[in-house]
């Protein structure tokens, strides 16, 4: 039997939103075709499939998770429908999957197995931000998560404002809800005054923020973040 | 009179296809509502307005243009409109705008100006191509276009290998269609047999083409490229 075929389809950026303005058109057909969902839970899973499909539709489909917590060997397993030539989607909690999640390495492994791939444009945080920073987007690097320890975080981002002005590029990451609004104080507190910085915040929601800034004009305002998810940029010249 | 607003509106990855499957929704209206458009180019332009508006409403909308060739002091005189309380539209040739095009220091300006930015998902052959290379997506870095002189060119991949290889991370750049098969080549004559490498042609279209394999298998696989825009990454290890 010929191998199936794997689409990373696009999440929105908050579950809370309206489906049709920010996913592509053609998305509703294709969920429609699937045998089967990957999804980080089985709850988040349940919940972007009833945007598109009836609860009988719904409650036909196979759901299975794959998040940080998967065995290596279960990728084999959640691919063994697609060897069999089915056809299943893979979505992130927020946004594309693969970018910030563990979606590459089951992608790999369907290179392997000869499964055909087909990615769907959708929202991106990381790309929205670039394109709102008006930061040199034709040379960016993205850097995740940074680390929490304090020490390890401060000697890390001053690299990255070195690397920033050395290459002349703009340099990502994302932060947790609950950290976001630490994380801008300590940008406030360890850049350099000229370095710029761009905050985004709780993107295509209702609730979007941004400002990109100067690190000394940051030190004059207030930009309150609650427990919200954000992505941080920086260029320094 | 209170300050406008720049829309900005991603592009089909390639002009030949239908506006429908890969655009969201809500762009449409969006197009329906501005007051003009600034593209690279006019004939883009209106190739672009064609898929959303009718002959008599692109008639009556006013259309500028951004590219390389565009002078700093230009920048100001595009804005002018907005700082008047217009709503504008800013596009790139493909995907979205102020990825890999000039429309960033626009964006920079629009902001000192206190003009609103609201940016509108889109396909990105960067993120598209890191979602199915199945390489490291958590940590990324895009280049743009390398150099061409081959020593440069030559110095420069060695040294993306390298930070590859020290960081985990992907690398990414783009390479114009006329050259894209000159640069596969020089790739598998230059990088090490076991970085592996992704190469991703005419993405989105009927004609898409991907495949991500070691050096040394790319070595033993035939990929012709004609004169195709193609995206490259590596990921050593």
């Amino acid at each position: 039997m010929s191998a199936g075929k794997l689409f990373l389809l696009p999440n929105l950026l908050d579950e809370s939103l309206d489906a049709a303005p920010f996913l592509p058109a053609n998305l509703s057909p294709i969920i429609q075709s699937l045998q089967g969902l990957i999804a980080e839970s089985e709850k988040s899973g349940r919940r972007y499939l009833r945007r598109f499909l009836t609860h009988d539709q719904m409650a036909a489909l196979p759901l299975k998770t794959l998040n940080e917590h998967s065995a290596p060997d279960q990728l084999e397993e959640l691919l063994a429908p697609l060897k069999n030539g089915e056809i299943w989607g893979l979505i992130s909690d927020a946004g594309l999957p693969c970018i910030a999640d563990p979606g590459s390495d089951l992608v790999a492994l369907a290179r392997k197995h000869q499964i055909a791939i087909q990615a769907v444009p959708g929202p991106s945080s990381i790309i929205l931000s670039l394109q709102l920073s008006g930061f040199n987007g034709q040379k960016f690097s993205f850097h995740g998560y940074l680390p929490r320890e304090p020490d390890l975080l401060e000697k890390q981002i001053i690299e990255l404002e070195k690397r920033s002005r050395a290459e002349r590029s703009t340099q990502i990451w994302i932060e947790a809800p609950y950290r976001s609004s630490k994380m801008l104080e300590f940008l406030k507190s360890k850049l350099q005054p000229q370095t710029r910085l761009f905050v985004g915040v709780q993107l295509t929601t209702p609730s979007e923020r941004t400002a990109s800034l100067t690190i000394a004009e940051w030190r004059k305002t207030s930009f309150p973040i609650e427990k919200e998810p954000a992505v941080f940029l920086i260029f320094a010249h």
